[in-house]
Parts: C-alpha cells; sequence; structure tokens
C-alpha cells in the first residue's frame, strides 16, 4: 500500500489540511500513483489512528473549524523505513498489452483507433513530464520550494535530482509507448492492404 | 477485468482443463498480465455459470473425470467485443518510481540496491521477451502451433504479427527500464560522493 507513504511525505513538507493534500496529490503524487479522492481521505483517517499523522484544528471563520494534519515522528520514521525497504519488482498487468496481443480478432480500422489512442495519451503524458521536469529543475512548485524550505542546504542537490531522475524516466517511458504505438500502426496499415 | 479474456483467448484455441490453462497462463498470458492460480480457477467458474464456456466430462483412468473447458459462441461473441472496444488508458501506479521519487530520505547505498534490483529484474524480463519473440517467429510455442491450426492460412500473418509487435513492445519497455536504472546508479554515485 503505496497511498500511505505518498500522503506521509506530502505532510513532510509540511503540515496540510485534508482538501489541500487531495489537491496536492492530484498535482503531484497523482502523477505517479493514481488514487481518487475518497481513497485519500479515508487513508488519512487510517494515518491519524496509528498515530502516524496528528489533526490539528484551527478557526475556519467564526463557525468552522478546519483540521491540518501534520507528520508526527513515527510516521516520519515509517516513511524512511518504506523508501529504505528494497521490495521485488511488480508483475506486469497491462491491459492495452494483453489486448494487442489479440488485435487478429478485429478489424484493421479498430486496430488503428487503439494505436492512435494509445499514442495521443502518452504524448500527452510526455508534455506533462517534460514541464514538470522544467518546473523542478528551475524549483518551481510550491511543493518543492516547502521541502527545500525545511531542509539542510547540502541535501537540496539529492532531492531534486532524484525527483528529476523520476519525471525524465516517466519521459522516456512515454517515449517508448509512442514509438510503439507507431510501429502498430504501420503494421496494421501493412496487414489491412 | 481482463483475466476473463485472457481465459477465453487461451480456450478460443482449443478446449483445456483447468490445470492446463493455469500451466499455460503462467507461459505466455502470464507474462502480459498476470493472475495467481485461485483467480483463474474463480474465473472459470463464473464464465461457466454466464455460459460463455462449456466444461466436458472426459474419463481420466478408471475413476476419476476431468472437465475439458471450450470456449461457448456466447464466449468468442464476448472476446471479439472486448478486443474491438477501444478503453481509456490506464492510470500510472508504479511503487518504485513512487519510492524513487523519494530517495532523498535515505542513504545512497540504499538507492544503489533499489536501481541494482530493477536493473536486473528488468534485464531478466529482457531475455524472456526476446526468447519469445524468437519462438513466436519460429512458430515454436504450443499455443500459438494450436491457434494457427484453427486459423485460415489468410490471417495467420496478423496472428503471429500483433503478437510479435506486443513482446517487442515489452522488451524495448524492459530496455527503457534498464536505461532508467543505470542512470539512477550514476546518479546516486555522484550524489554519495
Amino acid at each position: 500500500m503505496s497511498l500511505r507513504h505518498a500522503l506521509l511525505a506530502l505532510l513532510d513538507a509540511g503540515p496540510m489540511t485534508g482538501y489541500e493534500l487531495a489537491k496536492q496529490f492530484d498535482q503531484s503524487a497523482d502523477r505517479v500513483w493514481h488514487a481518487p479522492h475518497p481513497q485519500i481521505y479515508t487513508e488519512l483517517r487510517r494515518l491519524e489512528a496509528e498515530q502516524l499523522v496528528v489533526a490539528d484544528e484551527q478557526p475556519r471563520g467564526t463557525k468552522a473549524v478546519k483540521r491540518a494534519y501534520r507528520i508526527t515522528e513515527d510516521g516520519a520514521a515509517e516513511l524512511t523505513r518504506w523508501v529504505s525497504e528494497v521490495e521485488a519488482p511488480q508483475r506486469v498487468r497491462d491491459v492495452a498489452y494483453l489486448k494487442a496481443t489479440y488485435f487478429e480478432y478485429t478489424a484493421p480500422e479498430t486496430v488503428r483507433r487503439h494505436f492512435e489512442l494509445h499514442k495521443a495519451h502518452h504524448q500527452e503524458q510526455l508534455h506533462r513530464w517534460e514541464r514538470h521536469v522544467a518546473q523542478l529543475r528551475a524549483h518551481e512548485t510550491e511543493l518543492l520550494q516547502r521541502r527545500l524550505a525545511q531542509a539542510p542546504e547540502e541535501r537540496h542537490e539529492a532531492i531534486v535530482a532524484y525527483k528529476v531522475h523520476v519525471y525524465e524516466g516517466m519521459a522516456e517511458r512515454a517515449r517508448t509507448e509512442i514509438e510503439w504505438a507507431e510501429r502498430g500502426l504501420e503494421l496494421a496499415a501493412k496487414l489491412g492492404r
């Protein structure tokens, strides 16, 4: 379960409300770990029950309160433990590739639409990753600024460099998928003749 | 849910028992869609209840019976429907990349072990995909032989070509991951100095 660690990492940059966390999640962690908002709120309550985070209540206007979560020492220890743990790589489950194994069952026109969608999706992803790499290098994201503001100077290079490495890797993956779809389009054209 | 479609596709090449299906699954479909054996048996019973497959009982020795599953017309129609349906691409959930975003929390030596494992895993995968591509091109896999024996001659090229395209794509993905891990190792060495 990695949603909890993504949330702990976000809170390690400073306290946030559930709403702010969900928003940050959409803007950053969601890029490598997709989770719908209800799952985020459920996991936050679990983290609170396990005392890995605590909620500070602050007045919002005159009547309401807002709950800002912050990471506890136990939470920070759990985050470090998880990052340090070297796990077995995940098994593959890719519906696009599974389906493509059986493209002989469908018309070349449908195959073409499959590969066009695959290509368009990964082109969009590629632009996202490239933009994000540029933002990270320029220290432009709010989350990175918060994290750098908290961390000693000598760790700044590593903080930025590992994130850049991940998003450059995502960009490279997207390029691989675009090329696969392009070769698929050529194949469909050839077989459809 | 794609396990059911992987099973329907296997049965479309000819009847098989649950045991044979599980074995075939490990040897072929498992490469793009991992599923543990109990899930396979559960899904087979569901497919039978929905009459997408039927089981023929055959004697095994003098006392036991074995159940050989075969695909029904409804099952074949469902397989074709699924292959033809163009779906939205999956969202990313990759624990290795998520974790790598936070490598500043751990020691360079641990980072090195993460990337070494990632590289070794994908090198092993790469050999599997390359071997499988060679086997497909040579029509060496039993499943492909069964499928070709059933299909009209004019479809043979497409049957082989789409499968080769998928496994070449998997090989290319593995190469992308190996290169990512190698750049990660260089980064860890640089930051660890």
